[in-house]
């Protein structure tokens, strides 16, 4: 049997809207995601997980209550559960986000940036 | 206050021995670890999770008992639980792997490849 590998460019490739996650993968009950960003996402927060960002290609900034954390390609960092954040990318920003199966990515703040959840792509 | 971001690099630039992983970072009760791999592992298995592999730098291979999938830099495979698989690397790869806190590295077959666990740089 042959199996095949998930190449992270050639499922960025299969899209080209922002602030709309796909998933990859899953392990377990958690989801590995991709996502392009660019300029300001709002406040949310996610009650129940921490979220991880991975950037993979760009620059990105995430605002919290109390400071801010720069990440450029190569670099992630963990935002705490329940811990209100504001992602935000001044250009377009390729970012992995590994986080539960049934995060939606506006947290608790549904609006216009809600996306739909559970999208493979 | 300042968050800093956990750059890969940096973090790979403190170790260089093989095939025993380093914590970077938590997510809920899984674990983001960076290890580097060379020559080839045992065959081993996780009989409660599932495993991700990421590879960051080079070209790695699994094996599983029905074929083999091959991994370059930018590409992830999601070892299911309970299945046997044995990675390998012809030249230094460099990886991430995501699992639940308290997975050893060796599985079920502890022996001299079975690394320290749950150690953070």
């Amino acid at each position: 049997m042959s199996y095949s590998a998930i190449n992270l460019a050639e499922k960025f490739g299969k899209f080209s809207d922002h602030w709309s996650p796909r998933v990859i993968a899953e392990m377990n009950d958690y989801q590995f995601k991709l996502a392009k960003i660019k300029d300001v996402f709002v406040w949310h927060r996610h009650a129940d997980t921490d979220e991880v960002f991975i950037v993979l290609e760009g620059a990105m900034k995430i605002e919290l209550p109390d400071g801010v954390v720069a990440l450029e390609a190569g670099e992630m960092f963990v935002v705490p559960k329940g811990i209100e954040h504001k992602p935000s990318a001044e250009r377009e920003c390729h970012i992995m986000l590994v986080e539960p199966r049934g995060v939606v990515n506006t947290g608790e703040c549904e609006g216009e940036l809600t996306a739909e959840n559970d999208v493979w792509v």
